[in-house]
């Protein structure tokens, strides 16, 4: 793809580890809520991403668009969700359409199924649970972020349908760097590891789909999520795996 | 059930079916948006949904909700839906648990779903056409207004699983009275008629259940839309089918 992708909410971890890993890959050009307080290697723009103006023209001349940008916490209220989430997404989309966009990744959230962990908790973190979820599923939010999350999707599958844009969405699992989340049964079935977030975003942004809802995850032995549709049809190969390291997070092997 | 039942948007045309047929069953209490030009046979309120002081007066010794009110325009624009639809049926939530509401029965739309007819009209109307859609589905809306529905859907998921309040959603086809809608396939398919619509809106109100999403039209021969669940667990029956009628709306047999 030799035309500039569109990378918003690009200081956040999901954005930092694809900026990261896939600088020199893209053609970017990063949308930021706030003025980094560094100097990034690409064009960028800074402001909100529910900014009808600014949206625009951050999606001038691109071909597609990594959308991260929103109210990123797990407890965020619901105005703050309901503005800058789903109004916000919806407003980029429109941008994107308009600007003949032709593919949108959309960085969805585990909290858009959260509640599929009520009365399953601790047994599904656990190996010898089989219980899967593949996205399919009607979603079941953990909290409002996870239904504005939920409602990105509903969104982007308007836009699918509507206009013929290429849409995927990621549930993205829980994103740290180095190691495993520390302690934390939950966050190791779905850890993530920066380098499979970038390949994934990667894979996202050169396989061939109309609509997809995967599992951004890395291939833990623990897992509830499943990476089927992720390795099918994008050709997603993860790495990393939180088994290959301890519960508190030091790695089983050093070698 | 002998408490107190709140019907919001009570003046259109499912609320109309509701007041009419069920008139002397329950122990109602109406929020119109404006001021009814009739007189209602019901203690009453006036005003906007997203108005929480308003709402919260409202739900005051409330049992259950039958959550009409929204803007019902096929074509309604974004701000409006996100405000009166989306918003709206979070503030009506709020309101609900904080007064201990059980039950909330909430007016979704075959437009939450309206994507799914892309590439599969006309033959889906037919009766030799065996698609159906159960309720399990991934939304596909068919317009900004699905959108807002398939939405309100999430958002019921999310306040039934994290304060266990009873939620039925039903995704209304096309209601008509005393006949189907004329010279109209589709419309025809997914027909409601009212005393379908009132008798589905009263099994909601006393069936047991946790989380459902049913479909409402009548037994219509020529269906896409899967009635099982409604039967099943709502004890729905309905009386009336699209096929009794010529595709002029008169009916084939007069007797």
């Amino acid at each position: 793809m030799d035309e500039t992708v569109l990378l918003t909410g690009a200081k956040g971890s999901v954005g930092t580890a694809i900026r990261e890993g896939l600088a020199d890959e893209y053609d970017w050009r990063y949308l930021f809520h706030n003025p980094p307080p560094f100097d990034p290697d690409h064009p960028y723009l800074v402001g909100d991403v529910s900014d009808e103006e600014l949206v625009a023209e951050a999606c001038e001349d691109v071909g597609a668009v990594v959308h991260l940008a929103g109210d990123p916490r797990r407890d965020a209220p619901w105005d703050s969700v309901l503005e800058n989430n789903i109004h916000g997404t919806k407003v980029l989309y429109d941008a994107a359409i308009e600007a003949g966009v032709e593919k949108f990744v959309f960085a969805s959230s585990n909290h858009a199924v959260g509640h599929f962990e009520t009365d399953r908790k601790p047994e599904l973190y656990r190996t010898d649970d089989d219980f899967r979820l593949d996205g399919t599923e009607f979603p079941r939010p953990g909290n409002h972020y996870g239904i504005s999350k939920a409602t990105g999707e509903v969104i982007g599958r308007y836009y699918h349908d509507e206009y013929g844009i290429d849409v995927c969405n990621i549930r993205i699992g829980n994103l740290t760097k180095g190691h495993p989340p520390k302690e934390y049964e939950r966050g190791q079935a779905m850890w993530l590891s920066y380098r499979d977030c970038a390949h994934l975003h990667d894979r996202a942004l050169q396989a061939d789909y109309d609509f997809e809802i995967v599992y951004g995850i890395s291939d833990n032995d623990r897992k509830y999520y499943s990476l089927e549709r992720a390795k099918d049809v994008l050709g997603y190969e993860p790495k990393d795996n939180s088994a290959d390291y301890h519960f508190d997070g030091t790695p089983k092997d050093d070698a």
